[in-house]
């Protein structure tokens, strides 16, 4: 039952603090849960919609599992939003919403851009995101009064960089296809207008964004337990992140992330064709 | 100038040694010149082609410079085709083929999947190749009697997976045009009977074919530095690479490679249309 619903202003510094430890330590017990599974030899595939191929792998319901067992510990009265195992009831006002990996696919297929994705909602505002890329040993994470990210070789600030014209930007998304004909119509009107254009990183794009390496991440189909995550650490580090008519996102939907407002507004009117 | 071509069977085994060390030792020194570049902000990028866009890096620039200066100092009588300086002319028959960064948009766009590829050749077979990712500290090697790799998470015995049909396969390849309108045509061809397809992933996607966790990657307009190192780790996985009519591919063009004869020759015919 949600009680009331706090603004970042709200949350004292104990709360954040104890927000940002606990989405960590989640984080890391994620980490922990899908490594033995990854790349490993007779991984266990099941289709949960018959009619298309949407793996669950063992590590995304034992992720998922190791994350809530954390959250419950730490934050017993925030209420539990994920992707495997649906929703735990709160009283705190806060909701984690968790995707324990992003990118089943591109999981399946060895790649390592899938990702562990941890935020923080009000209900109608994410306050906080993390990403994580348990293979390399990377974490991105935004909001609570943090932007930063840290990997292999060191870490550091989160930026989005300055880019401010489609002709100058770089564009990701995870298919081609992006998601109905539609969708794909729209995504080739930006397309046909950036720089470069790159496929196939999932919710490593939206990290890669918040780095200052990329400009746009366009995508469709998306969950809550998709994009709250990456709306939290883009913003943080200065992008924008909203549905395709430049509403909010968070719920899920077709989403439009970007570095700039004037590069927002740009796609958004070559998205609206 | 060429003397003569040694096969792998005239090769002894302290020429092997010295072979796979030099190659080490190589990509070493491709790994220290490039990462200070990697995600930095500033990045050059020069066009080398004023009618499209193929970005060269400082990194790609000081990569090669970096390996051409071990492989001359640790062997001395090969000669060394670079994508960067061209051909260095030797006299034992062996030619290194080199390329400091296969992936340069990925590069530039932040992703992970690009590497670096060092490549021995006798003129018409690859007998060694490696394929480096220096930020996930990732190299796959195979050849001279090796088929390994070695991670941030440890390593161990390359080998390409039995998928043999259409149906059950994985597909990568980098970009969704692939090449001409036909090729990519002839990639549609094979896509659509495939399981999964996946994008973006440059040179890395023949390291997870090699390791087993993909089946099959199919390019188009390949150069020599682009497709000897991964023929290399390929085959010494037990997987197959020609071009898309089933004969050499070393010297470049239309590359397919496939984990299993059968799967070889049933993408071989999908592509033949």
């Amino acid at each position: 039952m949600m009680t009331h619903t706090p603004t970042f202003d709200d949350l004292d510094a104990g709360t954040a603090r104890s927000l940002v430890a606990a989405a960590h330590a989640a984080a890391d017990a994620a980490r922990a849960a899908i490594l033995p599974h990854f790349r490993a030899t007779g991984l266990s595939v099941d289709n949960k919609d018959a009619g298309g191929f949407d793996p669950v792998t063992e590590a995304d319901r034992a992720a998922e599992t190791a994350m809530r067992a954390v959250l419950t510990e730490m934050r017993p009265d925030d209420a539990i939003l994920g992707e495997e195992a649906g929703t735990t009831p709160g009283t705190s006002g806060l909701t984690w919403v968790l995707d324990p990996i992003d990118g089943t696919r591109g999981f399946m297929s060895g790649t390592p851009t899938w990702g562990v994705l941890v935020a923080v909602s009000t209900g109608d505002r994410v306050i906080y995101g993390l990403i994580d890329q348990p293979y390399i040993g990377e974490r991105f994470e935004g909001g609570l009064g943090r932007a930063t990210y840290a990997g292999p070789h060191g870490g550091g600030t989160l930026r989005a960089r300055g880019t401010a014209s489609l002709a100058d930007a770089t564009l990701m998304t995870t298919f081609p296809e992006v998601g109905t004909r539609g969708d794909a119509e729209a995504f080739g009107r930006v397309a046909r207008q950036v720089r470069l254009t790159r496929y196939g990183c999932d919710c490593y794009a939206y990290a890669l964004l918040a780095a200052g390496h990329v400009d746009l991440v366009i995508e469709a189909g998306l969950h809550a337990y998709d994009i709250q995550a990456p709306i939290g650490v883009i913003e943080a580090a200065g992008g924008i992140v909203t549905d395709w008519e430049g509403g909010p996102v968070l719920h899920g939907g077709r989403a439009l992330a970007a570095a700039t407002p004037e590069l927002h507004a740009a796609a958004l009117a070559a998205l609206a064709g």
